[in-house]
Formats: C-alpha cells, structure tokens, sequence
C-alpha cells in the first residue's frame, strides 16, 4: 500500500469511528457532518471523496462497524464455557460498566439511530434491521447449542435481545445501572430454566 | 370560559397533539417548529403564546401527554379480571397491532426522543424518566398484587418494562408485528410461572 493511500485509510477509519461514536451519544439527526468534519480533523473534499453519498453512506458504514464490534464482544460473551444464562448476566453487567464509563452517554450502538430513521431512510434501517438480526441469531445459536429446541430459541432470543435493548434505554434514561442489572439477573433464570427443562 | 379561551385551549390541544406524533415518528430533532406550526395550522406567535420556552418546553408537554395516554392504556390492560400474564401478553398484541396500523411508524412514544435527549435536555430526560417509572410502577402493582413479594415484583417489572420497549424497537426496525408477539407470549409464560411459584 503507497504511503498516500495509508494515509487515506486511517482517515476513512479516523471518520468512520467518530461518527459511530457520534450517532451514539446524539443520533442521526444530532450528528452534524461539520462537527465530524471538526472532530476528525479532516478536510470537508475529503470526506466527500471517501463517502460520495455524503451523511446517509458515512452512517451505514459507522452503522456496520459499530454492529460488527457488538457482534465480537457478543460472541466471546457467549463462549460455550459457561451456561448461556450466565453469558447473558456478564453480558449485561459490562454493557452496564461501560455505560456508567461513558457517564451514561453511550447504550447501544443502533437503537437511537434505527429509531430515528426508521421512517426516513431505508437504507439506514435496513443496516439496523441486518445488526439486530446478527446479534439475534448469535443468542439463538448458543441457545441452540446447549439443546433448546430451534423454534423455542428463536423466540426467547428475541425476548432476550429485546430486554437487553430495553435495559440500555432504561439505564440510560434513569443514569443507573440498575435496569441493566436488574434485567441481567431476571434474564439469567430464565434461561436457565429452558435450558435445565430442554436437557 | 370565554370562548376565546376555549379557542385557545383548542389550538393549544391540538398543538401538543401534533408534536406528540411527530415526535413519535421522527424523534426531537427529526421534529421542526415549522412542521408543527404547518401541522396544527397555528401562526407561529400562538405556539410562542402557548410555549414561550420554545420547542423544549412543547416536547415535555406533548411527552407528559402521551406518557399518561401510555399509562392508562397499559392500567386498562392490567385490570384485575385477567392474569397479570394474560394482561402483558394483551398489551403487547394491541401495541403489536397498533404499529401495524401505523405502517411501522409508531412504536414506543417516547424512547426515541428519550434516546436522543438524555444527552442534551435535562428536562427532556427527566420527563421521559418520570413515565418510564410510572408505566414500571403500575407494572409492579399488578404483581403484587397477585402475591408477589416487592423486592422480586420490582426487578420482574423493570424486566417486562425492558423487554416491551426492546420489542418495539425490534418490530419497527424489522416492519414487523412478531417480535412483539414473540416477546408477549414469552413474557407471559415468565411471568406466569413466577406469579404461580408465589402463590
């Protein structure tokens, strides 16, 4: 790779995770194309010559990454040495410390954009809907593992999903721990008794 | 009262009713005064009448109203008459139902704006944590109610509150009813098994 295009992909990577980070805290709506343009330091032409299509592409490529890097720490939650309902608890608490870390600014990745544009912008939905749909089947796939029967795990992990995205709104809206905690623990039992009823 | 007053409690009604929709769908910054003003056919001195702190002040109105809608809609669903999982699971077919007919374009009334405010308006935060807490609340009660002990009632509640709210999320992203039905029917075994376990 010449120097030039080094250079380049470090910009495109600089511009990519402060825009992940951005839409996180402010939303698709609060994240201005200037203050990215301010906070990665780099030139308006250069923005434009790495995302043509402007704010729409930069997010679903933002979207990708921060869906990709949720998905990797999901996964090694979920390794097969402990049972999934414990998986899940430590899951949550460090979705929990991390929110406290952030002082209660960043939850999850998506939800407030896939709110947001949901009935605006097709493509960034559809970048959510593929994310979820990723994060959903990883749940189900552990579930599936430990002998839950497809159809049953297919429906609790969209219930576990779903609480744990419940729980990061709550936490972020209460500036507690607590809700992530809380839904932690309930959604541990649960899993353990499907799984202890399925063996 | 006057019948200029009654005009102007109209005006003022419809207003606030708008902005609730809007908010709904598009989220706070999403929402326009402009749009609202258009909407409502109000000039715009009438919303500063009403509003004079402006549209911060508009979005906690219309968030206390559709906060309190929410809360008597979900009081109706936990009537007495029906099991508390029996009345989570009708909640989550009428919300289920309720999104279909919107096109996918209404789902919880305030988790977007909530999501996108709790880092910019305290107030705004602050109304969205109050309903939150209420909608939790009248959740617990019900439990109680039915025997079960307050400590295990209160993290039961905060866990259905979480994973309704995640379900609305995940049923507006995937334009899709079944994540809140699949969520409805676990979430009504969940609590079933509990409320019969402390019996």
């Amino acid at each position: 790779m010449s120097k030039l295009s080094s250079k380049g992909a470090e910009t495109r990577a600089r511009m990519v995770a402060i825009t992940a980070r951005l839409l996180q805290r402010y939303g698709y709506n609060g994240t201005g194309l200037s203050q990215i343009i301010k906070e990665s330091g780099t030139p308006k032409g250069s923005l434009y010559f790495h995302f043509p299509q402007g704010k729409e592409q930069l997010t679903t490529t933002a979207l990708l990454e921060s869906g990709q890097q949720f998905a990797a720490e999901l996964r090694e939650s979920l390794t097969p040495d402990i049972s999934p309902g414990d998986a899940i608890e430590l899951a949550c608490t460090a979705l929990a410390q991390r929110m406290a870390e952030s002082n209660y600014q960043e939850g999850c990745p998506l939800a407030t954009v896939a709110l947001e544009a949901s009935s605006t912008s097709e493509p960034i939905r559809l970048a959510c809907a593929t994310h979820f749909q990723e994060w959903q089947d990883l749940i189900q796939e552990t579930l599936q593992a430990k002998g839950v029967e497809r159809e049953e795990a297919h429906e609790v992990a969209v219930t576990v999903l779903a609480s744990i995205e419940g729980a990061l709104l709550l936490s972020r809206v209460h500036l507690s721990t607590a809700p992530l905690e809380q839904v932690g623990r309930r959604i541990r039992r649960f899993v353990e008794q499907l799984v202890d009823q399925d063996r």
